[in-house]
């Protein structure tokens, strides 16, 4: 079922309504190699097989997408994972994904998706180089709006290297958040790396979080409780 | 009060036991700046004349401390916080703060810690720089146990600049998680950045975590619930 919301793409699995997604995505998973076995499709089998060489010791081990860090409670960010990180992202108990990019998102994704439950919003935003990088404001805005509605929790959020588009996102968050400017380009600087733009800085300064706030009481970040 | 229990300090409230630290630290604390302002102390006082400075649109900022990140569930890591940064931490609602530095701790933090029923446990490694360092697995496994112990979270792990000794406690708890190693130094660099080192790579690297996995169970890592 594919939803189309404006410029948003919502995914939800074909053999489940919203509703069911939501309590499939809150039930326990067992983290163990196991389970993971037990996943359908090619993909995951493939998956499987990719962590089964990870081992050391006997015990298997997580491979967690590039760039992977947790933002607060309830929310991930990361580059793009791929097969090898499907077992990792299984702990982590998702209940949607938030994609930053424009392409079609890959077979071997959604079959992880379907078979996990787990709602996909995407956002296509360019990726390309500056200076040609135009970052859409109504995008981020829409794709924060997604983040700051807890029902979505656990979520992920992911472009391709979760650098740019992602830490855009995840700064405006922190503006949300009443971070101050340097804490939050401090931030952004330690995922972008040498790959920093001042075109990215420059948007998360002037990103007008006026019409946002009156979301940000249902937010659980900086919270414990 | 002061607890000597081998190399580990800890510091619990002087006007309170452990058990009605607990309590108050449950309680939920207002992260609002007249709360900041009604606690005792010259050292709280001047926090919030900085806080006040860091205003934008009428609304106060906060400032996380240097190389500030959330590393898991109840489980925060950080340079050395500053007064400044008193305001922000407020928002954590910690129950208690693992320190790495050998240091006495300063006086204006160990009375927000005491003005907020933080408790302090001081694991002090000596933070001097290649090749005179030896990292002293014995107080990395203690601070551990410190860490892998709920009862203690909200917890904020800190040293001096948040990169080498807090890059290896987090390096070793991502091996309890089971975490693969070219992720564990993905980390520990995004942190260390230019100042990465190898020998802090190699100790994480050769951590036997045999002895901790028993701690594992009632560790919340990882975990959404």
């Amino acid at each position: 079922m594919k939803l189309e919301m404006g410029k948003q793409t919502v995914t939800v699995p074909e053999e489940a309504e919203t509703e069911e997604v939501m309590v499939t995505a809150a039930e326990p998973r067992a983290p163990s190699y196991s389970s993971s076995c037990k996943v359908d499709g090619e993909a995951a089998a493939a998956a499987a097989a990719e962590v089964a060489m990870a081992r050391e010791g006997g015990e298997e081990l997580v491979v967690p997408p590039l760039n992977f860090a947790m933002v607060d409670h309830g929310v991930f960010r990361s580059g793009f994972p791929d097969t090898a990180n499907f077992s990792f992202l299984e702990t982590l108990e998702l209940r949607s994904i938030l994609c930053l990019c424009p392409e079609p998102y890959p077979e071997a994704n959604t079959e992880f998706l379907r078979s996990h439950g787990i709602m996909l919003f995407q956002f296509g935003i360019d990726g390309r180089k500056e200076p040609f990088v135009n970052i859409p404001e109504d995008t981020i805005r829409e794709a924060l709006k997604v983040v700051l509605d807890i029902r979505n929790h656990p979520l992920l959020i992911h472009c391709k290297r979760g650098k740019h588009r992602t830490g855009c996102v995840v700064g405006c968050l922190r503006k949300l958040q009443r971070w101050c400017l340097s804490s939050i380009f401090d931030e952004y600087q330690r995922f972008a790396a040498a790959k920093t733009r001042v075109s990215d800085q420059r948007f998360m300064e002037l990103f007008d979080i006026s019409s946002l706030k009156h979301l940000s009481p249902s937010f659980s970040c900086s919270k414990s409780s």
